[in-house]
């Protein structure tokens, strides 16, 4: 059997903190072509901005199965490590280092897995492709979105993408991401007309037009979720003034508002809700709204109930399949395949003396392993 | 008759700019002595704080009728005036200086008036009196509140109580304040539970809460005004959070809030009401109420009256009888006596370049006599 050990030591051992590489990628292309993968360099940015990002494919038919996966990682910080975070030391069969979780233990677990896979398979008549990113802990312009044009471009749009994101929570396969939700964030400045507290019918509070605004917004229950997504959630986050003056009405207010939504809704819908929220009530109205990702999700199919299967017969765990937390790079997957995130337990990921167990790496290549022979059967 | 042109020049030319008295009231003291004044010096405060008052009363009948005023004047300011602000230089008949109409001019009609009125009364039996401050202008602590629990303990509560402040608005006499609005401030923050937008019910969002708690002050209407007054009125003056992470719910958020309130409210049971609404919502939550002054009104009776009629028979104005605008020592005097406020028109007080036409002062002192002649016909 493949072992995924080795080849994520070797991963860590290369400091690829975003916008570096240092050599990681060329580490895991040599794993690939030895396979008969067949690669193409996709770097994108001029520069500073100059990322490395390849794509790699095994067969040309169908299904196609692709694997995603980031091989930079965020700086070590400015706390001092027990290591090296860039040694990949191993102690009491842990191996500590910087993206040891996040997400080189995957990347090196899947890799694994194909070896293992193809070394017994002889019919295949599918495909298996790797989307490997420098570019998710940056920025995110010169990675995933654009590796996505090219293969939709060249006709490389797989039939569902696995995210290797260390997605499970307490145990190893406790949680399996099959979707997120949208954020967007509006600032919102009502200008109304100063004046003295004492004589409020010459002037005009925007302090008042303000709250009637961000009422119309926190009032109303947006939806109430559905079977894979939380309620949509508008939260002002902030309202700010400025004015110390007691007898004095001020002449500006503003707020900002975050909302998390669901499926039931689209960034577009919500700022247009918004603008008329603002406008029923206030004339006067700078409204500034950045839709940072849209809402997504992949209704559990054959692949993901294959992966549920694959995890309980390996450690007798059931996942929850989950649409909460942050982004990722899924949420541009999205937009052009079925897609589901799950790796190892992030608990150390950004964090000092990030680390994986051997145990749970062997664990999860044996889970993607068990996942491919199901899916390619 | 008296002129009180000379006696206004004499008073500019004493600087006595809050906490200075420069001579201003011992130029007072000796006209009103000469006419048979009893005069009791009533300073109040040490050092720095020392304030010069007086009160001055000619006669121990009844009725008794005081005029309340301020020597003390507010500094020159920083931008530069045409003539010096304290030379009193009158210029195409129009007396310039710091005080001119906020308030020698008023002191120096009403002294001017008592003259001319005693010079041709033989049988009177009733009292004039003056309750002179050097604190209106400054924070009015050593001043009319502290003449006033003396002149208590010492029986000279008059009947009724003019303060001589420039009330009219446009043309003289076109306004009275025979009351005025209370005051109000309240500093409420709330404390909530900081969080990720992400997970809103891990967190509880104090500027949630505070919109809920300012909607229920802003909201209803406290009452709909009545004869005398405007409706009370609730205006939010600040909200700050300083909140700048967008993915942050915060855990405090503080509002200001002023109220001016009529006679149909008081401070304290407005004070209850704000915290009723905020702890209804917030179980934490700090409120700082201040009441800077409780509304008042003199229902208009005879000296109302009799000042209203000496107003059109000297210039063919109609006053409004009004309650509108910030405060005055009124405030504390309306706790004792009945109390109206009438002076000159008031529009270059607390300026640049502040002055009193000589018309308009000598105008003053002849509807100040009227009054007097009237109330002890
Ligand atoms: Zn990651
Ligand atoms: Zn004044």
């Amino acid at each position: 059997m493949s072992d995924p050990v080795s080849l994520l030591q070797e991963l860590i051992r290369c400091p690829s903190v975003t916008p570096e590489d240092a050599g990681a990628q060329a580490v895991l292309k040599a794993r690939l072509k030895k396979l008969g993968f067949e690669i193409t360099d996709l770097p994108y940015g001029e520069g500073e901005d100059r990322i490395l990002n390849f794509f790699a494919r095994y067969g040309t038919g169908h299904p196609h199965f692709c694997f995603a996966g980031h091989t930079d990682v965020v700086p070590a910080g400015k706390s001092s490590w027990d290591n090296d975070p860039f040694s990949a030391d191993i102690i009491d069969d842990v191996i500590y280092g910087r993206g040891a979780c996040d997400m080189k233990g995957g990347i090196a677990a899947f890799v694994s897995a194909v070896e293992d896979f193809l070394s017994k398979k002889n019919n295949f008549t599918g495909s298996l492709s790797f989307l490997i990113t420098g570019d998710e802990e940056g920025p995110g312009i010169n990675g995933t979105v654009k590796v996505l044009e090219w293969m939709q471009a060249h006709n490389h749009i797989p039939d569902f993408c696995l995210v290797g994101e260390p997605t499970s929570a307490q145990t190893l396969g406790d949680v399996i991401k099959i979707g997120r939700r949208g954020s967007l964030n509006a600032v919102i400045e009502v200008e109304g007309t100063q004046g003295h507290v004492a004589y409020p019918h010459l002037a005009d509070n925007p302090i008042h037009k303000l709250m009637t605004i961000l009422t119309s917004l926190t009032q109303p229950v947006l939806d109430n979720g559905n079977e894979w997504f939380q309620p949509s959630s508008v939260q002002v986050t902030s309202i700010d003034v400025g004015n110390v003056v007691t007898n004095l009405i001020p002449a500006t207010a503003t707020a900002r508002v975050n909302i998390r939504f669901n499926n039931l809704h689209t960034g577009t819908a919500l700022k247009g809700w918004i603008a008329t929220q603002c406008h029923r009530v206030a004339e006067h109205c700078k409204i500034d709204i950045a839709v940072s990702g849209e809402a997504f999700l992949t209704e559990p199919g054959k692949e993901v109930r294959a992966l549920c299967e694959a995890i309980y017969s390996v450690n007798e765990v059931k996942p929850r399949l989950d649409t909460g937390g942050g982004t990722s790079d899924a949420r541009f997957i999205s937009q052009y395949c079925a897609v589901a995130e799950f790796g190892l337990v992030g608990q150390t990921m950004h964090k000092v003396n990030e680390a994986v167990s051997i145990h749970d790496l062997k664990q999860l290549s044996t889970i993607y392993l068990n996942v491919i022979d199901a899916l390619f059967e």
